[in-house]
């Protein structure tokens, strides 16, 4: 029997909440299908920082690093500064293990209403495809005079060929096996330097795609396009930071950021990928139990497809798109009542 | 009688279609107010950078620097790369002109159907105050290795204390002066260098009104935010970059890119402030009479208020809203069939 070592960690806030529904989902799955589930749980979060100055320990990456993949619940705690807490453990392990896409998959499920009159249920369904390693996020910067009138910070956004054109070629791939559409984010008009290369090595892999039909539009007006035509999008390639952004405001057209899934890939299998739902640590509910777990349940699909289990991962989301088309059992970010133990019950029923 | 000096830049595509409208709407005012305005066209556009290289002649600056304020068209035309056409004339204006502060009021006004549910007609009404002139958008970087597989571009964003207090102070008496509230765009967990001093600042100068209410929300979440609660916000302030995202998206959630407005204001009036629609040169549309004037009439409105006509600029916004509250008179991106004649007649009409 095929076995895969799964990392828990469930970080701050809900993430503790959210991920014991996913596994009770994966185990149904494992014993289904035939193959087998290990966890390590890891207790990395702002709390073991407060207790023990660091987010994780210092071997952290080298424990995940034998790990066929990692599931995630959120991380950050008011108190913690989000660099502290997102450069201390999310950030290292989506560059460590070369985690470069960044993909993000948007539905508008049955059952749920949109924000957006324009994004009917059923025909909005596309994925964002976000670099995941370099561009904006950078640790290259710093600050001067610090104090003083004349002081200054300046951050470098890097984008390096390799890093650009690995992820459009995932993006463009995903698009030939999807409907055959791609939208590349761009803000060539702005960004002068950096923008105008991403364009440039767009149209270069495009040529390699010639069934891919493929646009480009600036961040501005293509923010404005998901919530005038949601339903118009395929496959959209975005950089780390663009692609942040336009997954957010996505997840929120889709009705519930408490749904949208996340999957850190490392397409050549060289390291573990992570899956993470997009929604936060949420403070404000935490301890409660009534998070929504579909995000992390929706994430820990993705993880089974990337584990080599397409048809258990399609059960999961079939079974969300029921749960939410055929009963009324809704948590309280869908406008129900139904705490995450009732919701997830529900969802096995389903499954 | 006081005479304003103005000049007019109509650029490209409906550019030239809507500052028509939005000068017989001026003269009516000045003629009511007893104030005269005098009119100096430019023909600085995409059209003359293909026929003599330059957007702008070399003494274009110094030609504007006399004039009490702008009102430019759009810039935009298909086959002149945006960074050059950009960067020719809008960017250096707004640059020269110390303009560091865009001004983009949000309205849902009565009688205009939002893609957003939850904005209510009457309801949404806020300002973008965006930082104009450094952060993101600066010419410092390049590319290194051209061609080469180790090809790599770097853009440094670079944020000032001088340059981000002023915009700030800017900012936080807006919204004393308004609902007292304001929210602060941020990516301090991402973007580790600029923006952390970003939120500094703005902790800095929040001291210094106490009486103002202020927060700060993550740009991918606060784009989520003006999908979901577009009704939540008074005055919102960001960097050059998440302004310019956030106010598109906005002017979507206002129900047409068509109606939006945006001020350049250099508010020590050393040298011209610049009045300019949201939209831009909508080549699809142009040459057929049918965009919408009220993007254009209403930074006109904008730029009255600054030349120190507050009761005519209250007036031109007042019959914006008539003519779409009591009106059906409309043009085709609000969904009907006027051309941009009948819809500027009518408006003048309520004046
Ligand atoms: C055209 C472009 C350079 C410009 C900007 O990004 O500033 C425009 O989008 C705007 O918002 O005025
Ligand atoms: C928490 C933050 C650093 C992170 C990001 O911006 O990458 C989050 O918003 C995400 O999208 O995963």
């Amino acid at each position: 029997m095929t076995n895969h070592r799964i990392a828990l960690i469930p970080g701050d806030g809900i993430g503790a909440e959210v991920l014991p529904p996913a596994r009770q989902v994966l185990d149904v799955l494992g014993r289904r299908h035939g193959f087998g589930l290990t966890y390590t749980s890891y207790d990395w979060s702002c709390e073991r920082y407060l207790r023990d100055g660091a987010m994780m320990p210092e071997d952290g990456l080298d424990l995940l690093r034998d790990e066929d993949a990692i599931l995630l619940g959120a991380v950050g705690y008011p108190g913690v500064p989000d660099h502290v807490s997102l450069w201390g453990l999310l950030i290292p392990i989506r560059r460590a293990f070369r985690q470069y896409v960044n993909l993000r998959p948007v539905r508008v499920f049955e059952g749920v209403e949109s924000p957006v009159r324009g994004a009917r249920p059923g025909a909005v369904d596309f994925v964002v495809v976000r670099e995941n390693v370099e561009g904006e996020y950078s640790e290259v910067g710093g600050r001067l005079n610090r104090g003083f009138p004349d002081e200054m910070a300046v951050q470098e956004a890097v984008f390096t060929r390799a890093g650009v054109t690995r992820v459009l070629d995932h993006a463009f791939e995903l698009a030939a096996r999807r409907g055959g559409r791609l939208t590349s984010a761009t803000k060539s008009n702005g960004i002068v330097h950096t923008m105008p290369f991403w364009d440039e090595l767009v149209a270069e892999r495009a040529a390699r795609f010639p069934r891919v039909d493929w646009e480009q539009e600036h961040i501005d007006a293509l923010a404005a396009k998901f919530v005038l035509a949601p339903e118009s999008f395929d496959v959209v390639v975005a950089s780390n930071l663009f692609g942040d952004i336009l997954s957010d405001l996505a997840a929120a057209v889709a009705g519930s950021i408490g749904i949208a899934p996340a999957a850190n890939l490392n397409p050549e299998r060289d390291f573990p990928s992570m899956f993470e739902p997009v929604h936060g640590s949420a403070p404000d509910i935490a301890g409660k139990g009534i998070a929504n777990p579909l995000g992390a349940i929706w994430s820990a699909a993705l993880m089974l497809d990337h584990l080599g289990h397409p048809e258990a991962a399609k059960e999961v989301t079939d079974a969300i798109a029921a749960l939410l088309a055929k009963t009324e059992v809704r948590t309280r970010d869908l406008g129900g009542t139904a705490t995450t133990a009732e919701f997830t019950e529900k969802l096995i029923e389903l499954l």
